[in-house]
């Protein structure tokens, strides 16, 4: 299934919220990672302009925000709810790690529609609310301060379910930047490299040929640790030239820069 | 090593923060994942009780938070530094996902100071800033809105880093073959090696400092790949140093090898 199908079946649930910033933030929160269904239940003030300021660019989930009078109202449709629990419960319904609850919500999402239900920013979720929860997750915290911030808890589990819903998709926006292959200098650049600084650093004297020490090998374990690009190479080629002929008039030619 | 150890090793740094009520979420959300060590680099207003509103239960770290003019003064004594970056940059060091890079900062956490820059709220690092890193990251976001809250940056990287730190972490994630502590280079003299190169560069007439091109940037982007050890950085300045006193006298003088 598509992940941007599989992202507009999650709710974000807010039970009780009462400030309007937090309600705000966490609009913006989802609206970095994709999500898109906003549901408030008895928000204590909304509309609000505080909301409407944290949200910056996510006003549209604002205004498309379906507020209900009970927690019921809001999961009528759901076939899967997770709630967010600061803290282990003996009664409530099995809790786990963000990781672990996000694969089993991402997998009933394939089905249909499911929520995630936050509590209210200074009691939580109330035991009778967390009932109506088929599992509970709670965010991994220092155990001398663990109260995170409502939009930042948001944050961290819409976070978590954009990387599962688009884990094993090609190329997310930012793939580490790999020289592409034939930018990358070859086995006999990179000898000729080497070269150059044994004759500089002969010349100069830095190198004494008779007693070479371990200069050289340095230098070549410096170098393979990267994967030198042949632009780079003409660079440091280019230097190495330059200070032997300082003339301004460089026999390496720097690269088009 | 101890999670919390690890931990205590890592920096926050914040570059030119315009907003004192984000630098408070910075803090809560740092405290909620167990990090203590905020760095502020020219904050626009700090101390301010709107900082102290939105920290809560961690003023704590906004009283024992650093002030420094520059973010060269920030990274003085870190020997990895990750900076967060809202898109990809040709130019700037590689960049990676959080997960990665986590791994990455808390195995270089195993040999000392590590450091993670953000950017200012609206205009985010500049290329000069973004250049003093080894590595970016780049949170993966919907790429019609990504622009996360500052404090929801720091959240998410803060429990991708306790995550890693709880889970038997380091992991072997770090491919090129670590160097023993003691021999790593701090970010001051790596930044000397680059001095060191543009004044050659400059004298020898193969950098115009008034058309500069991007000559140092590839040569950043180059050794940022790699960890520069204070050996190495002693046999390349030896280098450069023996071109401009080409008698057998180099100034530099070779490590023993």
């Amino acid at each position: 299934m598509k992940p941007e199908l599989l992202l507009s079946r999650i709710r974000v649930v807010l039970c009780r919220p009462s400030h309007p910033g937090n309600i705000g933030a966490v609009a913006r929160a989802m609206k970095t990672m994709g999500l898109s269904d906003l549901c408030l239940v008895e928000p204590r003030a909304f509309p609000d302009p505080q909301a409407d300021a944290r949200a910056t660019g996510a006003v549209d989930l604002l205004k498309s925000a379906k507020i209900t009078g009970s927690l019921p109202e809001a999961l009528a449709d759901a076939f899967f709810v997770v709630a967010l629990s600061a803290r282990r419960r003996d009664l409530g319904p099995p809790s786990g790690q963000p990781r672990e609850m996000v694969a089993r919500l991402l997998a009933q999402a394939e089905h249909g529609q499911v929520a995630l239900v936050f509590g209210n920013e200074t009691v939580g979720l109330t035991n009778d609310e967390i009932r109506q929860c088929h599992a509970a997750v709670t965010i991994p915290a220092n155990p001398e301060f663990s109260s995170l911030n409502l939009g930042a808890a948001v944050q961290v589990m819409s976070y978590e379910i954009r990387l599962a819903a688009f884990a094993g998709m090609p190329a997310v926006a930012d793939a580490p930047a790999a020289p592409t292959p034939a930018r990358l200098a070859t086995h006999d650049e990179v000898e000729g490299l080497y070269a150059h600084f044994e004759t500089v650093m002969t010349e100069t004297g830095f190198l004494n040929p008779a007693a070479p020490g371990r200069l050289l090998p340095k230098l070549r374990r410096l170098f393979s640790r990267t994967r030198l690009e042949r632009d780079e190479i003409n660079i440091l080629r280019g230097i190495l030239a330059a200070t032997r002929n300082p003339t301004g008039h460089a026999r390496g030619k720097p690269p088009a820069a």
